[in-house]
């Protein structure tokens, strides 16, 4: 069975007795992803589904025997790991049985009470986040920023050959909403002699998507290409919150450390490589005279399918806007498939030296860019690294985030006979720096 | 309460009635680190204290009556998880208790039936490994590596003002004994064109100390640096494999990722801080002209006592060596001392932009080298990068470890007046290569 297949849960006349369902920006019927929510700060967490504007409670349905019975006792947890771990068959088999029940209007009376209005949930991270590994795979990323520090050849030699990642935080993610605290940490200003400790004077988001790892391999045991999208157990996006400064002054010889890993947000919601079936496309981004993947990294099927039809937004709104009652400024806006390298790819090369991968482990993609200024996926680039300020609608200008600026991603996955899905929110809003006392040296 | 203060634990007069218990080289009554420990394959797991050649079975001792009542439950936990995040001071008062019955002639028989022969017992990891960071404070080994690529100026710009540290992976961390099987990967020779996926032809290993995180600190909250070692639940011995040639090619620009996160190796039981109180010293490393620290990194009790009087070893085993009979040949001995920064340095430094630490993350400090070939900390400094290949008493030569190579590192903590303690064992073998078809490619 070929869990990539367009099923009849992707017909775009099957309709939801759900109010609201049809025509949904972010989740339809056709959607479904998976996540934890409580209904009250402390309260505890169980499954859910999101579904237009309210959440279905996973653990009910399952009580209720509603699911296909050898999946319910993991459907009652109070966190997605075990269901992280699913196989495709078994995801897929309980994502039909979610949209049978959604459609059938016969089951409406029994099912509306396990449903809760999005707006009394709190969404959680869906489980506990075993290794995070970033990504570099945004290739017009990598080149805008190369080309600040290396106007003639801003990537390096492997970038070709070499699906570059590295080890992020996993203990510092958090789900969509949870404020930011500005960071302090150690920069040393051009003229400066020396570094100095204060807190960031260049903090930046960066667009991203995360991807959740299901099934893992054992240690010392690749995972084939060919086998890589039966690890994965969905999408989300991610903000890599960075302090370009803090990274500037600390990355050499090993890269970036607390530039990044104070705070990391993603949205809550885990879309299933299920619900993406109908967007999967051509990887677009390696033209004639480029190097040919290693072997390792070679699958006609991923080449031909393996990049995602999924449109990316950021906006921004600051404290001003928001006390002039003014929109979110659109800050760029730019496709998916802007990555050199697909998720495929990404998995099959994190495992190839034998690295074991873990359920619930996420995946980022790194930065996705574009080559133009609509879609710059971070303030670094959109300012040129603070040499050309953005000017917003109140005329305040941006070289790189202020406190209470918020920053909103969302995606649309939109494909020719398809009904679009999306993924919800991935946001945050950036809080003053901690003013503590943070030595007791004399 | 200053929770590094020697206590009546440490008299070396103290004697405990386990045999082998006084002169053991590792495990004497006054180290009593703790770990996890099985009695079968897949049989439970439990939390056991090394005494001398036995593990003391603390959850069979909780039964009994004989720890703390407060911290009962903790001891007869499955894992370290919770012990790992106890308070120094609840820490402590377990630390009295087991010393004391220990050393009760009244209590042998009682307590004689919760001892297991240490040969019949199976290590585990202590607790699921949260985020693992790997520091680079060995200032001779950053001099040693760095003099190869850079003769006149071997050190970065940063390196004694920042503790550099990065990322690692968590996953692939095992206990001592599990055989490490050699990774491959994507490596450029030199004159090659392209590079070429395969074995590693340059594995390594690098001699760290681990720090076990205890207390965490909340998402966004510094610890400050008099705080930070009420954070430390621990240490133990820590080998970061690492394929240099992986290495060399990928790791421009975000740092080291395949090249180190396939395996690495720690030796499985928690020596606590407790028992390492009596080995404090100065932090040797700071001669007059370098910059002083930033206030958030200087604590004056710290330079005083931040360092620790611990020798480490490694020794090499081949298998023609082991054919022949053998004894391990020592690859080099040196002071952990050789380290530029504190741990507590390195937990303020990690925590100082709010990123939080949880009870079981695991630091690494990076390989701890030494000015002289007797203390290089990694075949790539005694090897000098391949250049200089040793030879070994069966007159086998290497620059790279082959597979069948069994590296083990051990340590001493030792000071004048006091009863010497171990870590135990820091040990794996190299196996050959996966040899599988990891491309379905045509």
């Amino acid at each position: 069975m070929n869990w990539w297949t367009i099923d009849e849960t992707h017909d775009p006349a099957r309709k939801s007795w759900v109010e609201g369902a049809k025509g949904h920006r972010d989740f339809p019927v056709q959607n479904l992803p998976f996540g934890v929510f409580s209904l009250a700060e402390g309260a505890p967490t169980r499954i859910g589904v999101a579904i237009a504007d309210h959440v279905l409670d996973l653990g009910a349905l399952a009580t209720a025997g509603l699911v296909p019975a050898h999946l319910s006792d993991i459907c009652r947890d109070a966190t997605m790991a075990r269901l992280m771990g699913l196989s495709p068959q078994d995801r897929s088999a309980l994502r039909r049985s979610l949209s049978d029940v959604l459609c059938d209007e016969a089951r409406r009376s029994e099912i509306t009470p396990m449903l809760h209005p999005a707006q009394d949930c709190m969404l959680h991270l869906p489980t506990r986040i075993g290794d995070y590994t970033d990504f570099y795979v945004g290739i017009h990323h990598a080149n805008n920023i190369g080309r600040q520090f290396r106007p003639d050849n801003p990537l390096l030699p492997n970038y070709k050959h070499v699906p570059i990642g590295y080890h992020g935080r996993s203990s510092s993610i958090r789900p969509s909403g949870v404020p930011v605290v500005r960071p302090t940490g150690q920069r040393k200003p051009p003229e400066a002699d020396a570094p100095i400790f204060a807190p960031t004077a260049r903090l930046d988001y960066e667009l991203e998507m995360g991807v959740w790892i299901g099934r893992g391999n054992d240690l010392g045991m690749p995972v084939p290409i060919s086998d890589a999208a039966q690890h994965i157990a969905g999408f989300c996006l991610l903000n890599d919150w960075s302090a370009r400064d803090l990274q500037a002054w600390e990355y050499q010889p090993l890269g970036p450390f607390l530039a990044k890993n104070f705070h990391s947000t993603i949205s809550p919601w885990v879309v299933t490589p299920e619900a993406l079936a109908p967007f999967r496309m051509a990887q677009p981004l390696r033209p004639e005279g480029d190097p040919q993947p290693l072997p390792y990294l070679l699958d006609a099927d991923d080449q031909a399918h393996g990049a995602l039809g999924v449109m990316l937004q950021v906006h921004l709104t600051t404290q001003a806007m928001r006390d002039a009652g003014l929109e979110p400024h659109r800050l760029s806006h730019g496709p998916a498939s802007n990555m050199y390298w697909t998720v495929n790819q990404m998995v099959a090369h994190h495992a190839s030296n034998g690295c074991n991968l873990t359920p619930g482990d996420l995946l980022g993609t790194g930065t996705i860019s574009a080559p133009d200024r609509e879609g710059f996926g971070s303030l670094m680039e959109i300012s040129q690294g603070g040499k050309m300020p953005l000017t917003l609608p109140t005329g305040e200008t941006r070289s790189f985030l202020e406190d209470g600026d918020e920053i909103s991603i969302t995606a649309t996955a939109s494909a020719q006979g398809y009904v679009s899905i999306g993924f919800g929110e991935c946001r945050a809003r950036i809080g003053q720096a901690i003013d503590k006392a943070i030595s007791s040296a004399p």
